[in-house]
């Protein structure tokens, strides 16, 4: 295994390929072997690998595909994946499973292109339990995955289906399951309705998302279109509906929604690749969208194509995992000198909740940290102005998660300077991040990579920030996870959340929080805690 | 005068105020005398100066105001100023005239604030040819002025009226027009629509645009509100609704059909302050989009606020102008040096088509710039892949424009290294803006201020981009205006434009323009003329 993988390494295609260009792009090289069977070995020790976020063991990773969890409590997460390349190209379906989220087992990979030319791009997968397919006589736990098939010049839909729970797949013998005539036609997502299937799949140059119908995951009836809604950029892609919980501002659970997703890419206001949702309503065959307003996921530079996982009963939160990267510069990041590239967002839980003034909004918080929870650092629970400073240099995974909570903060005649500031910086170089939030005048928060000085890209926007308004209860608080080369932050409990990746030379290691001009009455209450390595 | 001139500029305050805080910005300050019936004097020679553009004589300026063509063909600019500091607060209407929108005449303050603590904020004017108002018995030139009252805790509408062609208003004694009961109902604009006058006004909080009618301009009845439409950011503000040329594909002109423009702010996707637009169809009463797409104006981080001017019959393209800048730095940019804050956009000619893929567009151009335009610096019109370096050190405006079009661009298989670059350098420091566009791949162009040393802020955007794509004819141009401390771009003849103002501790002199790796077939033709300044 360890000469294969060598062998892989040294083959890695160096090729600056486009996602237009992905079915093209390794029809021109040599075939390379594919190991089957056997999991991917990857050392998770680098200086840029995530000790709690999910990266592939090696080559490149993009789309998360195929989420489910299944009825053990495994959760199977499946990825668009290039294993013979640290660049996109030659689209396989990686694979990995999980009992909390963190803690991930690489699995052999899960689809593979059925013939040359012919690509396995992103989709979903599904439990059949009442073996609607036919493919399940004998069991309740079968698995079918509906994907992409993808040539340079054809995309259709097709699905396979796994015996074991997951873990190996055979395509359906007549393929497609949903014919085109086009190349922009792709990421089916389906989900069950009732006595029947519904997939979600994106016309993209149309800015359209086609609603199809199945009793049986084979036959599929065209229903109805939702397009030109919210930002549309150059395309649409990685459609997901989903049905949400809404969670009123007190609070109380209510009745829940139906959340429609879209990923766009190229073409965001920041450049490349963005999410946006639409919450509304869903009778079976029509999505409505409660109003015209565009609204976006991550107000960060790195996060697309999120997909939530199937098999969750309603009662509990959906939970979603993002690409943490952007087309604009996903495939030269400087990983590759690790021999990998990508990294999946933290999993989130999800509802949807009325914000102050704004309204709808889609909360995007941590699945519980519980698992790679490590020590606390340091905490303060009275802080009023000051500085606290952590030096983490001797926490191995290089890993930490903290909070803060602000209270009392006056509604108004707060000085424009009052605010509040946290830098990561580095023991050994000038590098740094940081971010902070201003209390008075327009508040407004913001995050900064523009002190990271291991990789440098036209598109790779430093500076990003979101106008964020205190809570009804005069409070607003701040957490984030902080892992080698990504920073997630969630703030009042993940109203608003960015995900953005950062390459230092060096790690970083010294955690600094201040707060400067706050009037008499805040508090400021800040806990600091390491994050345990899940790749240990 | 120039006593007066001084005696204001040492009283210039420097509070940090936000737009929320306009109001009660000055109840403390001591009273300034603010002059009435002259024209205040600048000095239009500093380094961050701009020759062809619009800038306050001295002190505080922001949204455009007012904006007419009179029967005589003169422009009227008016403008949200404060008449006594470089930062927000006291808002009076500034005033400016031209022939030609590039020369500009200052002109006394035209709206004086009513009474103690209520300010003029934003607003529109109309010419009431037929009287309909009653306050022109013996003319056919009256201008009414439409304007928000605002105190710290309510927003009305007012009119006052100018029977000298709109330098001097008296308030109309029955004022406000439009009452209410809240801090946040503000910025008319008013058009005649066939026998009766109509008004966008902003409810910003509720997301809302209200649509009034009136046959007097004194006596209005709501008619319908347009809400909850695009992006939303924290507010909504400055609405706009225009009867808009539509040219098709093939440049034949259709049918106008109505716009209705949004600026947003704070809260935009990149930070701050933006404008956004929908086409659409209005019935008198009643505005439709014609899809719920979010679609941004401009893809710079400068250009808020704008404005259409009124009176310019329909067989003539809407002309519009912008604030050239971001609430989030506004206050903060380092040209209070030279005792003035903020500039307009150029003068825009606009028009609606369908660009490909994309769809509706609003076009932004330059309005003919000949009156401004000045000798030929250097050309070359069959390229191919070479650098044009012209050195304009010896151009006493240090604006230049420029103008690139491509020809011959392959549909397929371009190398993503394919790329034309250009750069404004300095003879005297190391500092520059560039900016570029790459053919392959997804195809994008982006504007870099990243190289401006003469301004650090948090919110200060360096690099912004947008997905570009070459027309139908395979071809791609770029034209632009470089002009001391603002640079604008135009693609495809203004389908794609951006307004980035940047800050260079010395003039940039040297304009650099490079093509690479392009494929044979593709031809480059350039054009490099000086401005001439429009303030000597």
């Amino acid at each position: 295994m360890t000469i294969r993988t060598a062998f892989l390494t040294a083959l890695v295609g160096v090729a600056q390929l486009t996602r237009h260009a992905l079915g093209q792009s390794t029809t021109s090289s040599p075939p390379v072997p594919v190991p089957t069977g056997i999991p991917i070995v990857g050392d998770y020790n680098g200086t840029y690998r995530p000790q709690v976020h999910f990266s592939p063991p090696q080559h490149f990773m993009n789309d998360p595909n195929g989420m489910f969890r299944d009825a053990d409590g495994v959760w199977h997460l499946y990825y668009q994946y290039n294993p013979t390349g640290v660049v996109a190209g030659n689209q396989h379906w990686g694979h990995a499973t999980s009992r909390d989220l963190y803690h991930w087992s690489n699995q052999p990979i899960a689809l593979f292109p059925p013939e040359e030319g012919v690509y396995i791009y992103s989709g979903s997968a599904v439990v059949d339990v009442n073996n609607t397919s036919g493919f399940f006589p004998d069991q309740d736990n079968g698995v079918v995955a509906i994907y992409t098939l993808a040539s340079p010049t054809l995309q259709t839909q097709g699905i396979a289906y796994s015996r074991d729970g997951g873990y190996t797949f055979t395509p359906y013998a007549n393929n497609p399951v949903i014919g085109s005539t086009t190349a922009q036609f792709r990421d089916p997502k389906v989900i069950r309705y009732k006595d029947f299937w519904v997939m979600v799949v994106a016309y993209p140059h149309d800015f359209a998302i086609g609603i199809f119908t199945s009793p049986n995951l084979k036959d599929w009836t065209a229903t109805s279109n939702f397009s030109h809604h919210g930002l549309l950029g150059l395309q649409y892609e990685c459609p997901n509906l989903v049905s949400m919980p809404y969670m009123n501002a007190e609070g109380k659970r209510q009745d829940n929604m139906w959340l429609m997703a879209i990923s766009i890419n190229p073409g965001a206001p920041l450049g490349g690749s963005i999410t946006e949702y639409h919450p509304g309503t869903f009778n079976g065959t029509h999505f409505e969208a409660v109003d015209a307003a565009a609204r976006i996921a991550d107000f960060g530079k790195d996060n697309y194509a999120g997909q939530w996982f199937y098999g969750l009963p309603e009662e509990e939160f959906p939970v979603s995992i993002g690409w943490a990267s952007n087309w604009q510069y996903a495939q030269t990041v400087p990983t590759d000198s690790e021999g990998w590239r990508s990294v999946m967002s933290l999993p989130r839980q999800n509802y949807l909740t009325k914000a102050k003034r704004v309204g709808w909004k889609l909360v995007s918080a941590p699945y519980n940290l519980e698992p790679v929870l490590g020590r606390e650092l340091a905490s303060n629970h009275s802080m009023g102005n000051g500085t606290l400073i952590v030096d983490y240099s001797d926490v191995e995974s290089n890993a930490i998660y903290w909070e803060v909570n602000v209270t009392g903060i006056p509604e108004k005649n707060i000085v424009t300077t009052a605010s509040l500031n946290f830098t990561f910086s580095s023991n050994a170089t000038s590098e740094y991040i940081n971010g902070g939030y201003f209390f008075g005048g327009d508040p407004v928060f913001f995050v900064n990579r523009n002190g990271a000085r291991g990789f440098d890209n036209i598109f790779f926007t430093e500076r990003t920030s979101i106008s964020s308004l205190t809570t009804e209860q005069n409070s607003w608080s701040l957490s984030g996870v902080i892992d080698r080369s990504i920073l997630e932050v969630f703030i009042n409990g993940g109203v608003d959340s960015a995900t953005n990746t950062f390459f230092t030379t060096q790690p970083l290691s010294c955690f600094t929080l201040s707060t400067t001009d706050l009037p008499q009455g805040m508090i400021v209450s800040i806990k600091v805690n390491t994050l345990e390595s899940a790749w240990k």
